[in-house]
């Protein structure tokens, strides 16, 4: 696909949209104004209209968008028209609420993989998972077309389960831990703590 | 002080120098050359010395950083340099994880307020802090100097915790909610929910 390449703070932005999209679509909901859409995302109108316009002109004046396609746009431009399998690393450091969010509400993503080294839940299912051991990373992953992980262990194991991980053909990483990763280059990494969002937070906060 | 704007990824790398730099300070260390700074951070040396190269030129060629005078620069460019207090909503949905690595691992940041709605957590101390029922938001937190929450509500009751958050004097609010909050101009929100993060990780693998 040639498409132009979108604004970070707009591809932020979508996977909230498609969330939310989603959810009308199941609820027979088939149509959608800018200003509905603004009311139930939260975003105004004038925001939505200007990351809506990046896919191009498809919605329809005094109609609106149409959902489905709306919903297809947005995916493809995600790169979610297929599901993306998921491996977690470190099960039992994540909160249950985080891992309620993903598997029930998270359009894309399947997590087919966890691995953790407590013995207590290696070994178990955690809903319908096989737990296996961190040990294990490289024989369970080399057999899957698992590209993505989620990287939940200590600040003091981060860096070497992440080279597991990428050995085991991982190219993108969600990082939980406070901690940097040194990577190669091909390998996408998204810091995802509270170090680094409270530090940004409070330097937008004085700074703008 | 008029300091230059700093670019945003430097900006999200600082937090997590300052913990490492922290922990040698502990450890005794008094200077530290980018060649080790770079090992403990697992960053490439040329992007250390970029970063460090904003804050002005402190270190000594041969000998290093002084890890006092670093940490003490960094903390003045996050505003760390008195100790801010964090207000959390929703106590429990977010993981032990999460809990431990604000409260130990912080620094800059105090929990002093927390809120729930869950009968069972209400009038309990977590770790010292005591618990009070989301509805009493406005009634504390009037008589404190909190200015930052953490949002870790479902995002069903995010928008009403949130207006209630402001409401209160909330400036900066990290959201885990995966939902939008439409909130006044002058209010930092920074999203971090995993539907956000996975969305951009897969769109900058798919097109970088």
């Amino acid at each position: 696909m040639n498409r132009p390449k979108f604004p970070k703070e707009t591809v932020r932005r979508l996977p909230l949209y498609l969330r939310c999209l989603n959810r009308l679509l199941m609820l027979g909901k088939e149509t959608l104004t800018s200003k509905e859409l603004s009311e139930f995302l939260g975003i105004k109108p004038a925001q939505i209209r200007k990351d809506l316009s990046y896919f191009g002109d498809f919605g329809t004046r005094g109609v609106g968008y149409d959902l489905e396609e709306l919903v297809g746009e947005i995916r493809g431009i995600l790169n979610l028209e297929e599901e993306w399998e998921l491996a977690i690393a470190g099960i039992g450091n994540i909160g249950d609420s985080i891992l309620d969010h993903l598997e029930f509400n998270q359009p894309g993503f399947r997590i087919t993989a966890a691995f953790d080294q407590q013995p207590d839940l290696v070994g178990t299912k955690i809903r319908g998972i096989n737990v296996h051991d961190l040990e294990e990373i490289e024989s369970v992953l080399s057999e899957r077309e698992v590209h993505l992980a989620l990287l939940a262990v200590s600040a003091i194991e981060a860096r070497k389960v992440a080279k597991a991980l990428v050995d085991s053909g991982i190219k993108g990483i969600i990082n939980l831990a406070p901690i940097f990763l040194n990577l190669p280059q091909d390998v996408e990494v998204t810091q995802m703590d509270l170090s680094s969002e409270l530090g940004q937070l409070v330097y937008n906060l004085e700074n703008n």
